[in-house]
This record gives C-alpha cells, structure tokens and sequence, in this order.
C-alpha cells in the first residue's frame, strides 16, 4: 500500500487566497456580476489548483482505463466480452470517439489495460497494468481481492506519477471502456448510498427491458451476497467493482497527489471518482465531473461527491468522451478569468455594486 | 421590402440526402447507437446544411447587435443607458466577455449598431445600421414604426450578406447588447405565446424582487395598451421589439437565405429568432439554439421553436457568449460525424443490430 499511502498523505488542498482573488475579479468584470454561471467557479477553482490567475492547461492527457468482468456471464450486456480488447486497439489507431473528441480538446489519449480478458503485446503502447484477466462474476463471489482492488488503485496512481514526470501533464481526464462495466458501477453507488438498484440501474450500450430487469436483479442479488461495507471503499471495489474503476479511483488520487485537476467522464469514470473521494476526501477540490449521462446512477453519484455536471448533451458512451469536451468549457473558463476586462480597467460604472 | 423578401424567396432547404446518410453513417460507428447523444442529430444538421458529409466550418463570426430601448425610463433595469454605447468600444476593443468567448471558439466578433442612443464615429469598425436612437418607450406608444422594424431586419440580411461576400462567413453566432433588452424580449414571447408574463420574465442584469414585479407589470400593461398581433411578427416586432432585436431576426433569415449555420444566444438573441421564423419558418432548418439561459422565458422560445439547447451552464449576459461557447461543441459534433470510424471500418461486430 505504498504507493497509495504515498499519494494519500500528499494531498495538498489548493490555493484558498487565489480562490478568493479569482472571485474577486470575476465579480468586478465589466458584465453583470455571476452573469458567466458554472464558468466562474469552475475559472476560480482552476486558478486556485494552478495556483495562478491566469490558468492555462497545456498538456491534456485522457487516461482511457481498459478492463473486463466476470458478471457479463449473468448476460448483463449486449455486446460480447472480446469488444474490450477490440476497441482497445481501436483507441491505439485513433479511429475510436475517444482519439476524435480528444483531438478536438487538444488532449492525447493514453489507453491503460487494468484487467482485460486478452493478452496484449508488450510493444503495444499502453501502460501494462493487468492486474487480471478479468474481474470474477460478483454475482456469485468477490469480483477481486482486496490486495487486487489496491493494486488497480496504485496502477492509477502510477500513470498519474509517470506522466506528470515525462509528460508535464497538467490536466487529467478520465474514461473507460469494458463491456459490462456499467453493472459494477450502479452496484457501487448502490452500495454507498443505498438507495434502490432498480433507480440507479440504466441500459448501458442499449439493452431491452427485459434485460434491464434481470441486470437489477443480478446487482440486488450480489449485494445481498456478498454485503459489501459502505464505510469501506476498498471493501465496495473488491466484492462489485472492476479493476478498470480502481484504476480510475487511482487516477482521481494520483491527480491530487500531483496537485492537478483532474476531469471524470460518465458513470464508470465517476464510479471510480467516488472509490477515490471515499479513500481521499480532499480529492475532490480536485475533481470536475464533465457531464450528466443518461445512465439513471449518475446523477446520484454527483449528488453524493456535491459537484455539478459541466455538460448535458445525453451521452452514454464512455471512454472519456464527456470529460474530452468539458475540457473545452473549462479552457474557456480560464480565458474568462484572465482575459475579460474590469469595469475599471474599461472605466465604466459598475450599477450592480 | 426588397432586400427581406429576397432573402425570405431563397431560402432553400437543408439537403435531405446528406441528413440520411449521415444518420446511418453515426449509427455504424463503433459505439453503441446514439450514444454520443445530442452530438448526433446536431452533426447530420450541419452535414445536410453543408451538403458534405465532412462539413468544416472554419470561418465563424459572431455579430452582436446593439441598441438601446426608450422602456429604461420606466425603471427596469440595473444600468443606466449610456452603458450600451460604452460596451460597444468594450467589444471592438476586445476586452469583453464576447471578445473572450469568441477568440476561444476560433470565431470573430463584429459589432453592428441598430439602435444605439450615441453618435459613433463613422470610422469606428462596427456595422453603422442606426435605426433611430433608441425605440420609443413601449409603456406609452409602439416601440418603432412599421417600416423601422423592416428597416431594422433588412440591416440584418444585409450584415450575413456582406459577411458571406466579403469574409466568406461559413457559420454565424448572434448576440446582443442593450441595456433594457430583456424586457422587450419577455414582451415578444409574451406577444406570441399568450403564457402569462409573470412566467416569461426574469432579473435580466440582477435586479430585485421589486424592480421584477414593477417590471411584470410594464409588460402586461404594455401589452394590453398596444395588442400586438402574434400573428403578425412585424406587429409584434414593431410595437414591443427593439431594433437590435430586428437585427438579430434579420441575422437569422440572412443565415438561412446564405445557407450557412446560425447558432443563436440567449433571451434577446431567441427573441430575433422567434420573429425571423415566424416571417421564415424554413428558416428553422438552419437554426442552432446555444444555450438555456436563467432568464425565464428563454425556455417557452425554445419551446416554441421547437429546439433543444445545447448547453446549459447558468448563463445570462448575452453578447453572443453562449453561441460562442455552443460553436465549440458544434465543431465537435462535425469531427464526430466525420472522424470516428463505423464498425465495418475497424473490424468489429455490432452486437447492437
């Protein structure tokens, strides 16, 4: 638990006297005072993690976290399992929604492999953090270890170290792919908050409803079973979780240990959010949450972090695609703080004071 | 009339064939169906506006129309008149929240004069298109006459087709600035609608529950003094509109009439919207609704126009900032439809037929 360790304990909370600045001067612009909306805080909360005024994030990296799981032999989802390896090579050759919304951020995509069910060349370049070859089926006995659960974490962690080392990151989003991931992540919020699987259980790539029924039923059934700990979230990730959601939990982590914000996407990448809040609570001044999916969890899982989506555009698909084109609203964010003029600087009265 | 029913005459439609293909083009690509969600509809609209299925748009200005409204001397807004003049120097200077906003997107601004109560300079680089000094004070007597609405309009058209002339103008955002311009436009939904007043109107700049009541109330007497016809855009325009908001109609149709994209702001913006569509309801086709403003009666637009804002990020300033915004995601939308690539393409069964 090292790495982890490491990274929890150096958790510094950003900057409270530039949040405090950024406020200030978003609200003497020459506009009506809070008229930009979510622009201002979100400007403001940059500034203070960059510890700068005038915040410019110019090396985006999406870290798209690759795994599989046993549930999918409960027939929970409708694409087969092999998808995970196939689009892991479709995000490689940058054919994939991700590669495209990513471009058009100005962020490079960095595929991780956590628990795919194939074996990948070792030339292929993507970080190499197979913690297994897949989860087991939670509907039936712990879907990991305890000592898996943090070691996908510390995988995370160690992306996190690597690229802000060789690659000057400075802004981190977050994405997945894994056929049948949705399925762990409503059974995580499910497990934390406790409200009702049938309200946080949504259709994934499109099942019918038939198939939605049953996919509640297999997550009641295994939080029946295996009775996972809300008040432990290494406890929640080992009995329903994916080995893709820890790494995410530890890219959320790695991003506060390096005093970096850090973008999560839709359900699964949030799930992983909320792993990582649990463990590390002063993460979240680091966290954005990019969109509202149309996966029914989601917005319970926003709810229990207390942070508000940037987007609502009805996506449900992952991979880091929400977080990609929040990335845009946030660099315009920062142009806003820095960049519009004060009533004073253009010598107009401000009638709003 | 001339130049206005020229524009109305060669309106024509969006292509069809385009709009097909692409669907089924985003329905092949290797992601579950629909999954990138409003993303979708809004790229086959721009594909089938550009007759490509690869369309870019690499040549957007945004125009914000200015003007200043004789209904500020009933008391409804929180700044004083000669602020409308002062944010015009504010924009060509390139210091305001447009300027800002749009530089981001990769867009232009150009600002054009409608109605301003100031005498500008003639070598000021702004499109000079004064109507009047103002409108008249709407409590008392129709804001304009008839053929100023007209005049107003047609200062629209001929901005789009200068644009197009002379910048190649590909895809046009739509602002507005004029201190009292809320009211105006709360009246014209008002006018069209018949929705009480109380529903479609909001703080504009920030005023108080008083200042709201009060300005209620010079609406629904407004209204009931001068009638205006909701089936007669000209009429309604005329007596409760403004001459930026004349411009912002006439942005729309000259947009349409051009064949290019128009991406509309907020509350004053829609409000021109409203008035072109009902004098062009072909129009519509090439209309892109930015935004869901705070403001109250922004919604019953868009409800009435029969679109779907794109983001929803608690904006209320105007100038053109949420079509800005907006133009960064429709750019998206365009490499989504264009770059992603379909199963067939890489290999992968659809599980999802």
């Amino acid at each position: 638990m090292n790495i982890l360790n490491n990274a929890l304990s150096s958790i510094v909370p950003p900057d409270k006297d530039i949040h405090a600045k950024a406020l200030d001067r978003l609200a003497n612009q020459a506009r009506p005072a809070g008229s930009l909306g979510m622009l201002e805080p979100l400007s403001a909360r940059l500034a203070s993690i960059k510890g700068q005024m005038d915040p410019r994030f110019e090396k985006k990296i999406i870290v798209t976290c690759a795994g599989d799981h046993g549930i999918v032999d409960e027939g929970i989802s409708l694409f087969p399992q092999e998808v995970t390896a196939q689009m892991v090579y479709n995000f490689v050759n940058g054919g994939a929604s991700i590669s495209v919304l990513a471009r058009h951020a100005g962020a490079r995509v960095r595929v991780a492999d956590l628990g795919v069910n194939a074996d990948f060349e070792s030339s292929l370049p993507i970080f190499h953090k197979k913690v297994a070859k897949g989860t087991r089926n939670f509907a039936k006995e712990p879907a990991m270890t305890r000592e898996q659960a943090i070691q996908s974490i510390e995988a995370g962690v160690d992306i996190v170290n690597i690229l802000v080392r060789e690659d000057g990151l400075d802004m981190l989003g977050t994405g997945d792919m894994g056929i049948g991931n949705t399925t762990p992540s409503s059974a995580i919020i499910a497990a934390f908050s406790g409200v009702s699987v049938n309200k946080l259980t949504g259709r994934g790539t499109g099942i019918g409803d038939e198939t939605l029924t049953h996919k509640i039923k297999v997550i009641e059934k295994a939080l029946a079973l295996l009775n996972p700990d809300p008040g432990d979230a290494l406890d929640v990730l080992s009995k329903v979780g994916g080995f893709e959601i820890g790494g995410l939990a530890g890219l959320v982590i790695g991003a506060a240990a390096n005093g970096i914000p850090v973008v999560c996407d839709g359900l699964i990448s949030t799930a992983g959010a909320l792993i990582a809040c649990e463990l590390a609570p002063a993460a979240k001044e680091f966290l954005f949450v990019s969109h509202k999916s149309v996966e029914a969890g989601h917005a319970y899982m926003h709810e229990r972090l207390g942070l508000s989506p940037i987007l609502d555009l009805g996506l449900r698909l992952g991979e880091g695609t929400g977080a990609a084109l929040a990335m845009e609203i946030l660099d315009a964010s920062t142009r806003v703080l820095a960049e519009i003029k004060t009533f004073e600087e253009v010598g107009i009265q401000n009638a709003g004071k």
